[in-house]
């Protein structure tokens, strides 16, 4: 063990390997475009085969076209996975997806030419769509046997695209839903990703120790009021639907800035009904999410908004709905994980805190199937899906060696 | 004198004029459905011409297909004219217009059934298109010669359907440009219309002399902030468009109930980029209004809701724009016939209060023309442009019998 835990990752080819990756799909304000499916995204696939290749691990393409390479190990039985996504937003940035993918493929190089034994396999995987082109969490989906008709065809939008693209790589609705693997076969599963916020940052820490997946809650708010002349109706007779909506607004951004330092919300729209300038707005609808690291903050934090609203709607004389339009729970990462994580961060002498992730990851997926961590790196200024998204190489490097270190002590202490 | 201003109308031809009317394009909802040369509004216009015809007065449709009855007074030489419209907006209410033109043709029948000798001729006018389906006071601006041929195609929406009502007419861009009036030959214009708000409901007032029209101006106001991912971004680190905008609108409608009591202002719309629950609003364009029933007090107002907008920007973080996008300067009406207006009213015991018109009427283009005024009244709780738009039978009485007395004192008056 000693041995295992001195190693490091080869600072080089890791870099190497993320750079040759940044020019598949790159675009001049320096960020990459690639969506998945699309040509860039098939090439950066490719480079993932051939890498595999060169390096003699086992390459594994499923039926949720999911890629693994894997370094088996003898006498293993069980697989340690680890890895995230090469696809991206439109006009995303480098490091979203394909620093977890790169820095996966170099753990199995470095523990290959070490030539260290571990009592479990290792797969490094690049998961199919992560970033939702087609569906939420396509491929990790599929991955744990957790598809469902539903969430395979609930953009409709590129159902067609999608089918094309399926046919091209011989895949079908079918192969989607036959390629859960096995649960007993894997012992855990690790995530190194760019935190896409600036907490770690401001904190001035090196590294995130994810504890959850935040809850995603999306309301649908509207104020009825009613629409008038906005030239002859006096203002004091007026019952002006956008006052309520605003007022909305800055209410539950005072309260969560007060009252919620854990969560988050916005509205990020307003339709305003009938929407011209000479008439009182009758109905305004607004969009609006929250996010809550736990059930129970996230059900004071609903509350709490639906008392705003309330009080808005009252305060202009309008009336309200409230329509909840969809949710996903917040989703604890393992513990034990966390603790491995943070144990080998402080080996590293890395300065790290426990955060929850505000975005969406396959980790929230696969925790379910298999014990699930993920590891944060500062985004430079909390820049994300931005050509201008940076993470320091230094903190790329050292959240490497904390995803090396951790699958080490991981493969050990989980059997 | 004594003789001509103890004249009433006739309360019963009067209401069967307004009923028989009213039925022309009526809606299920109890309004009307009289756009601009649509099926109905030609059946409204042929009922004029019958009622022009029954009664023998002078039939004249001009180039812009204004329409008017006038009853010749011998040894006249100049023209009283009084009116209004009777097109209506989409599911508009039976009052708005139609009262006007309805009370202009029963103060001719009344004059010619007295047999009352007045030093001018009278001419009932029906103005075409006040409602602005085509274009913006079509008919009036044609009347006085003050068409020019941006108003005449600035509505490229409807420009082949216009240009297919005018051929049907016999009319053309032509006729329209020459069938400006003489302004030496008109002595004054009057006009009865509903106030299409709530003020002399609310002051229990009969009657209104309007003091002006008031200005229109309307603002693009743009917030431009950063679209960030409302997930993994701390509120304290966002520069959110929407709470700039949302700021505004309250600041704005406090700004005029508290300090310009009589002026009003709305935010009619708020366009939100990229309109996604999940990212920050990187920028909100609010389509607003004001309007002011002075120059001084629309500039005073256009400087304080400037001064809301760059509060509301700054207290977020954000950069401000503020495009102007047209306006319509106030417009004073003619104060002699104010205080004939006041005189009448007073005379036949009636309460009246001087206001200002919060819309838009013909009397404002005429009033550079020849001296306008325009008599309101009350509507019943301010309802306007709406199938529910009422106004008490007794009030409209109390109206047509003041146009009558105004306009008699007017034409003896003016000359």
């Amino acid at each position: 063990m000693v041995d295992a835990l001195s190693l490091r990752i080869n600072d080089n080819r890791f870099r190497e390997y993320f750079e040759e990756l940044a020019r598949i799909g790159a675009t001049p304000e320096g960020g990459v475009n690639r969506l998945t499916f699309s040509k860039a995204h098939t090439e950066a696939r490719e480079w993932f085969c051939e890498q595999a290749h060169e390096a003699g691990f086992e390459l594994l393409i499923d039926g949720a076209a999911n890629h693994s390479a894997i370094l088996r190990q003898t006498g293993a039985e069980k697989i340690m996975l680890i890895g995230s996504h090469l696809d991206s937003v439109p006009n995303g940035g480098r490091y979203d997806g394909a620093l977890g993918v790169v820095a996966a493929l170099e753990v199995l190089n470095t523990i290959k030419d070490a030539d260290l034994q571990l009592p479990v396999h290792l797969e490094a995987i690049d998961f199919t769509d992560e970033e939702s082109t087609y569906a939420e969490f396509l491929g990790s989906r599929a991955f744990t046997g957790r598809l469902n008709v539903d969430t395979l065809h609930i953009r409709e939008r590129g159902l067609s695209q999608f089918n094309e693209a399926l046919s091209v790589r011989s895949l079908s609705d079918s192969s989607f839903f036959s390629c859960g693997r096995d649960p007993n076969e894997y012992v855990g599963y690790l995530e190194l990703h760019i935190e896409q916020g600036s907490r770690l940052e401001e904190s001035g820490s090196q590294l995130g120790i994810v504890n959850s997946v935040v809850g995603i809650y999306e309301n649908q708010i509207v104020f009825h009021g009613r629409a008038d002349h906005a030239g002859t109706t006096p203002m004091s007779s007026r019952l002006n639907a956008g006052l309520g909506a605003s007022s909305f607004n800055l209410a539950v951004d005072h309260l969560v800035n007060e009252q919620f330092p854990s969560c988050v919300a916005n509205v990020g729209k307003m339709i305003f009904e009938p929407g011209a300038a000479n008439v009182v707005p009758k109905r305004v609808e607004v969009i609006s999410e929250y996010r809550a690291p736990n059930e129970q903050l996230a059900e004071e934090l609903g509350r709490s908004i639906a008392a705003a609203a309330e009080g808005a709607a009252s305060r202009f004389g309008l009336e309200l709905e409230i329509i909840p339009a969809g949710h996903s729970r917040a989703i604890p990462m393992d513990v034990q994980l966390q603790k491995v994580i943070s144990t080998t961060a402080e080996a590293l002498g890395l300065c790290s805190i426990n955060l929850a992730s505000g975005a969406g990851h396959d980790a929230q997926i696969l925790v379910d199937f298999t014990p699930s961590g993920m590891i944060f790196v500062p985004s430079v200024a909390g820049i994300s899906h931005n050509p201008k998204e940076i993470t320091k190489w230094e903190d790329c490097v050292n959240g490497a060696n904390v995803l090396l270190g951790s699958a080490i002590r991981w493969a050990h202490q989980a059997l």
